[in-house]
Protein backbone atom coordinates (compact mmCIF):
# COMPACT_ATOMS: atom_id res chain seq x y z
CA UNK A 1 0.00 0.00 0.00
CA UNK A 2 1.75 2.86 -1.15
CA UNK A 3 0.95 6.41 1.20
CA UNK A 4 0.74 9.75 -0.55
CA UNK A 5 0.97 12.26 2.49
CA UNK A 6 1.50 15.72 0.40
CA UNK A 7 -1.78 17.44 1.05
CA UNK A 8 -4.38 17.26 -1.58
CA UNK A 9 -6.19 20.40 -2.60
CA UNK A 10 -9.18 20.80 -5.59
CA UNK A 11 -8.13 23.23 -8.28
CA UNK A 12 -11.58 24.39 -9.89
CA UNK A 13 -11.08 24.42 -13.92
CA UNK A 14 -12.49 27.19 -15.95
CA UNK A 15 -15.09 26.39 -18.80
CA UNK A 16 -11.79 26.64 -21.34
CA UNK A 17 -10.37 24.54 -19.24
CA UNK A 18 -12.99 21.60 -19.52
CA UNK A 19 -13.49 22.01 -23.54
CA UNK A 20 -10.16 21.67 -23.83
CA UNK A 21 -10.34 18.11 -21.66
CA UNK A 22 -13.55 17.42 -23.26
CA UNK A 23 -12.11 17.89 -26.68
CA UNK A 24 -9.21 15.48 -25.81
CA UNK A 25 -11.28 12.57 -24.83
CA UNK A 26 -13.43 9.75 -26.67
CA UNK A 27 -15.64 8.19 -23.99
CA UNK A 28 -17.33 9.24 -21.59
CA UNK A 29 -20.53 8.76 -18.89
CA UNK A 30 -23.85 9.56 -19.74
CA UNK A 31 -26.49 9.71 -16.83
CA UNK A 32 -30.15 9.78 -17.28
CA UNK A 33 -33.14 9.72 -15.59
CA UNK A 34 -35.79 6.99 -16.01
CA UNK A 35 -38.96 6.69 -13.74
CA UNK A 36 -37.06 8.95 -10.66
CA UNK A 37 -34.14 6.28 -11.14
CA UNK A 38 -31.07 7.62 -12.32
CA UNK A 39 -29.34 5.76 -14.97
CA UNK A 40 -25.73 5.39 -16.33
CA UNK A 41 -23.88 4.49 -19.49
CA UNK A 42 -20.40 5.03 -21.07
CA UNK A 43 -20.34 5.95 -24.39
CA UNK A 44 -18.37 7.31 -26.81
CA UNK A 45 -18.33 11.04 -27.83
CA UNK A 46 -17.43 13.92 -29.70
CA UNK A 47 -17.01 17.51 -28.89
CA UNK A 48 -18.83 19.84 -31.65
CA UNK A 49 -18.63 23.10 -30.32
CA UNK A 50 -19.67 23.02 -26.80
CA UNK A 51 -21.78 20.42 -27.25
CA UNK A 52 -21.24 17.04 -26.53
CA UNK A 53 -22.54 14.35 -29.33
CA UNK A 54 -22.96 10.48 -28.76
CA UNK A 55 -24.80 7.76 -31.07
CA UNK A 56 -27.15 5.48 -29.30
CA UNK A 57 -29.12 2.76 -29.92
CA UNK A 58 -29.32 1.37 -26.21
CA UNK A 59 -32.97 0.53 -24.58
CA UNK A 60 -32.77 2.17 -21.71
CA UNK A 61 -31.14 5.44 -23.13
CA UNK A 62 -33.77 5.48 -26.18
CA UNK A 63 -36.28 8.32 -24.34
CA UNK A 64 -33.31 10.51 -24.62
CA UNK A 65 -33.47 10.98 -28.44
CA UNK A 66 -37.31 12.49 -27.26
CA UNK A 67 -35.94 15.36 -26.94
CA UNK A 68 -35.57 18.25 -24.23
CA UNK A 69 -34.41 15.72 -21.66
CA UNK A 70 -32.16 16.56 -18.65
CA UNK A 71 -28.90 14.77 -18.92
CA UNK A 72 -25.27 15.23 -16.84
CA UNK A 73 -22.48 13.82 -18.86
CA UNK A 74 -18.93 12.94 -17.10
CA UNK A 75 -15.52 12.62 -17.87
CA UNK A 76 -12.85 11.62 -15.78
CA UNK A 77 -8.90 10.90 -15.74
CA UNK A 78 -6.83 9.17 -12.25
CA UNK A 79 -3.45 9.16 -11.49
CA UNK A 80 -3.70 5.74 -8.83
CA UNK A 81 -0.37 6.25 -7.83
CA UNK A 82 -0.18 9.77 -7.19
CA UNK A 83 -3.80 10.09 -6.09
CA UNK A 84 -4.66 12.22 -8.44
CA UNK A 85 -7.54 13.43 -11.07
CA UNK A 86 -9.31 16.06 -12.94
CA UNK A 87 -12.91 15.49 -13.50
CA UNK A 88 -15.86 16.99 -16.02
CA UNK A 89 -19.10 17.06 -15.98
CA UNK A 90 -21.85 18.97 -18.30
CA UNK A 91 -25.06 19.24 -17.59
CA UNK A 92 -27.39 19.88 -20.67
CA UNK A 93 -30.26 19.25 -22.42
CA UNK A 94 -30.33 16.27 -24.99
CA UNK A 95 -31.91 16.75 -28.29
CA UNK A 96 -31.50 14.05 -31.38
CA UNK A 97 -29.92 16.20 -33.81
CA UNK A 98 -32.39 15.70 -36.27
CA UNK A 99 -35.18 17.51 -34.62
CA UNK A 100 -32.76 20.77 -34.71
CA UNK A 101 -33.19 20.29 -38.17
CA UNK A 102 -29.67 21.92 -39.01
CA UNK A 103 -28.84 20.24 -41.71
CA UNK A 104 -24.92 21.82 -41.42
CA UNK A 105 -24.64 20.75 -38.20
CA UNK A 106 -25.70 16.92 -39.33
CA UNK A 107 -23.72 16.61 -42.62
CA UNK A 108 -20.63 18.09 -40.21
CA UNK A 109 -21.39 15.43 -37.37
CA UNK A 110 -21.67 12.51 -40.40
CA UNK A 111 -17.74 13.65 -40.88
CA UNK A 112 -17.26 12.89 -37.26
CA UNK A 113 -15.33 10.21 -36.18
CA UNK A 114 -17.83 8.53 -33.79
CA UNK A 115 -16.42 4.81 -33.25
CA UNK A 116 -19.38 3.32 -30.76
CA UNK A 117 -17.37 0.24 -29.18
CA UNK A 118 -19.98 -2.51 -29.88
CA UNK A 119 -20.83 -2.91 -33.39
CA UNK A 120 -24.66 -2.87 -34.02
CA UNK A 121 -26.82 -0.28 -35.39
CA UNK A 122 -27.07 2.60 -33.18
CA UNK A 123 -28.60 5.25 -35.45
CA UNK A 124 -29.77 8.03 -33.12
CA UNK A 125 -27.38 10.81 -32.41
CA UNK A 126 -28.10 12.86 -29.91
CA UNK A 127 -26.29 16.73 -28.81
CA UNK A 128 -26.08 17.41 -25.25
CA UNK A 129 -26.76 21.44 -25.22
CA UNK A 130 -24.86 22.36 -22.18
CA UNK A 131 -26.47 24.34 -19.27
CA UNK A 132 -23.50 24.31 -17.29
CA UNK A 133 -19.98 22.75 -17.64
CA UNK A 134 -17.63 22.49 -14.78
CA UNK A 135 -13.97 20.65 -13.79
CA UNK A 136 -12.52 20.36 -11.28
CA UNK A 137 -8.92 18.66 -10.92
CA UNK A 138 -7.48 17.16 -7.39
CA UNK A 139 -3.61 17.64 -6.81
CA UNK A 140 -1.42 17.53 -4.40
CA UNK A 141 0.74 20.31 -3.05
CA UNK A 142 5.00 18.87 -3.05
CA UNK A 143 6.41 21.37 -0.55
CA UNK A 144 4.36 21.10 3.11
CA UNK B 1 -5.88 7.72 -36.66
CA UNK B 2 -5.53 3.83 -36.31
CA UNK B 3 -8.65 1.83 -37.65
CA UNK B 4 -9.49 -1.49 -36.00
CA UNK B 5 -11.13 -3.22 -38.41
CA UNK B 6 -12.10 -6.35 -36.12
CA UNK B 7 -15.76 -6.80 -35.64
CA UNK B 8 -16.52 -5.83 -31.97
CA UNK B 9 -18.79 -8.19 -29.96
CA UNK B 10 -20.70 -7.44 -26.54
CA UNK B 11 -20.04 -10.11 -23.88
CA UNK B 12 -22.04 -9.84 -20.70
CA UNK B 13 -20.40 -10.37 -17.83
CA UNK B 14 -21.57 -12.49 -14.78
CA UNK B 15 -22.42 -10.73 -11.24
CA UNK B 16 -19.44 -12.69 -10.67
CA UNK B 17 -17.25 -11.48 -13.12
CA UNK B 18 -18.94 -7.48 -12.24
CA UNK B 19 -17.79 -7.94 -8.47
CA UNK B 20 -14.74 -9.25 -9.60
CA UNK B 21 -14.20 -6.28 -11.58
CA UNK B 22 -15.11 -3.78 -8.51
CA UNK B 23 -13.14 -5.22 -6.07
CA UNK B 24 -10.18 -4.40 -8.05
CA UNK B 25 -11.01 -0.73 -8.70
CA UNK B 26 -11.07 2.44 -6.00
CA UNK B 27 -12.95 5.40 -8.23
CA UNK B 28 -16.44 4.87 -9.62
CA UNK B 29 -19.04 7.37 -10.84
CA UNK B 30 -21.82 7.64 -8.32
CA UNK B 31 -25.43 9.25 -10.50
CA UNK B 32 -28.40 10.11 -8.44
CA UNK B 33 -31.73 11.93 -9.51
CA UNK B 34 -31.66 15.60 -7.85
CA UNK B 35 -35.12 17.45 -8.68
CA UNK B 36 -36.00 15.36 -11.71
CA UNK B 37 -32.24 16.12 -13.08
CA UNK B 38 -29.44 13.75 -12.74
CA UNK B 39 -26.03 14.01 -11.16
CA UNK B 40 -22.88 12.32 -11.57
CA UNK B 41 -19.65 12.30 -9.58
CA UNK B 42 -16.38 10.42 -9.71
CA UNK B 43 -16.18 8.72 -6.22
CA UNK B 44 -13.85 6.93 -4.07
CA UNK B 45 -15.13 3.48 -3.21
CA UNK B 46 -14.74 0.41 -1.45
CA UNK B 47 -16.78 -3.06 -1.93
CA UNK B 48 -17.97 -4.69 1.34
CA UNK B 49 -19.04 -8.11 0.38
CA UNK B 50 -21.33 -6.90 -2.85
CA UNK B 51 -21.93 -3.50 -1.89
CA UNK B 52 -20.21 -0.34 -2.67
CA UNK B 53 -19.45 1.90 0.32
CA UNK B 54 -18.58 5.62 -0.21
CA UNK B 55 -17.70 8.51 1.52
CA UNK B 56 -19.44 11.72 0.98
CA UNK B 57 -19.13 15.34 1.91
CA UNK B 58 -20.28 16.96 -1.29
CA UNK B 59 -23.31 19.30 -1.34
CA UNK B 60 -25.04 17.41 -4.24
CA UNK B 61 -24.70 14.44 -3.13
CA UNK B 62 -25.75 14.84 0.89
CA UNK B 63 -29.79 13.99 0.01
CA UNK B 64 -28.17 10.64 -0.84
CA UNK B 65 -27.55 10.08 2.62
CA UNK B 66 -31.07 10.60 4.27
CA UNK B 67 -31.60 6.96 3.26
CA UNK B 68 -33.18 4.97 0.88
CA UNK B 69 -32.13 6.52 -2.33
CA UNK B 70 -32.13 5.33 -5.68
CA UNK B 71 -28.40 5.40 -6.92
CA UNK B 72 -26.64 4.17 -10.21
CA UNK B 73 -22.68 3.37 -9.55
CA UNK B 74 -20.18 3.08 -12.90
CA UNK B 75 -17.28 1.69 -13.18
CA UNK B 76 -15.50 1.34 -16.81
CA UNK B 77 -11.92 0.89 -18.46
CA UNK B 78 -11.32 1.28 -21.78
CA UNK B 79 -8.50 0.53 -24.25
CA UNK B 80 -8.85 3.68 -27.17
CA UNK B 81 -6.00 2.01 -29.37
CA UNK B 82 -7.35 -1.15 -29.10
CA UNK B 83 -11.46 0.28 -28.84
CA UNK B 84 -12.32 -2.48 -26.38
CA UNK B 85 -13.04 -2.20 -22.87
CA UNK B 86 -15.68 -3.16 -20.14
CA UNK B 87 -17.97 -1.55 -17.79
CA UNK B 88 -20.21 -2.68 -14.42
CA UNK B 89 -22.97 -0.60 -13.27
CA UNK B 90 -24.49 -1.15 -10.02
CA UNK B 91 -28.43 -0.27 -9.50
CA UNK B 92 -29.33 -0.19 -5.89
CA UNK B 93 -30.40 2.24 -2.90
CA UNK B 94 -28.47 4.15 -1.14
CA UNK B 95 -28.09 4.20 2.96
CA UNK B 96 -26.18 6.15 5.44
CA UNK B 97 -24.14 3.62 7.19
CA UNK B 98 -24.69 4.59 10.34
CA UNK B 99 -28.45 4.28 9.71
CA UNK B 100 -28.07 0.69 9.05
CA UNK B 101 -27.33 0.16 13.26
CA UNK B 102 -25.12 -2.39 12.41
CA UNK B 103 -22.13 -1.78 14.41
CA UNK B 104 -19.97 -4.79 13.19
CA UNK B 105 -20.26 -3.06 9.23
CA UNK B 106 -19.14 0.31 10.98
CA UNK B 107 -15.98 -1.18 12.79
CA UNK B 108 -15.23 -2.77 9.40
CA UNK B 109 -15.30 0.47 7.60
CA UNK B 110 -12.92 2.26 9.45
CA UNK B 111 -10.81 -0.85 8.47
CA UNK B 112 -11.17 0.07 5.06
CA UNK B 113 -9.16 1.87 2.80
CA UNK B 114 -11.07 4.61 1.83
CA UNK B 115 -9.26 7.42 0.32
CA UNK B 116 -10.68 10.30 -0.82
CA UNK B 117 -8.80 12.27 -3.33
CA UNK B 118 -9.99 15.60 -2.07
CA UNK B 119 -8.99 16.75 1.33
CA UNK B 120 -11.47 18.18 3.94
CA UNK B 121 -13.84 16.48 6.07
CA UNK B 122 -16.17 14.10 4.33
CA UNK B 123 -18.24 12.56 7.32
CA UNK B 124 -21.00 10.16 5.51
CA UNK B 125 -20.28 6.63 4.77
CA UNK B 126 -22.55 5.24 2.20
CA UNK B 127 -23.37 1.88 1.02
CA UNK B 128 -25.19 1.00 -1.88
CA UNK B 129 -27.20 -2.38 -1.53
CA UNK B 130 -27.53 -3.48 -4.54
CA UNK B 131 -30.41 -4.48 -6.77
CA UNK B 132 -28.84 -5.44 -9.77
CA UNK B 133 -25.42 -5.80 -10.71
CA UNK B 134 -24.52 -5.35 -14.82
CA UNK B 135 -21.29 -5.61 -16.66
CA UNK B 136 -19.95 -6.22 -20.12
CA UNK B 137 -17.19 -6.19 -21.82
CA UNK B 138 -16.64 -5.40 -25.08
CA UNK B 139 -13.93 -7.29 -27.33
CA UNK B 140 -12.64 -7.79 -31.04
CA UNK B 141 -13.09 -9.99 -32.82
CA UNK B 142 -9.36 -11.81 -34.15
CA UNK B 143 -9.99 -14.04 -36.96
CA UNK B 144 -12.80 -12.55 -39.28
Amino acid sequence: MSVVRGESFVEVLTREQCLELLAGEEVGRLAVVTGARPEILPVNYVLDGDGVVIRTGEGSMLHVVAGGVPVAFEIDAVDRRRRTGWSVVVHGIAHEVRTLGIAELTARLDALELHPWAGGQKPFVVRIAPISITGRRIGRARSR
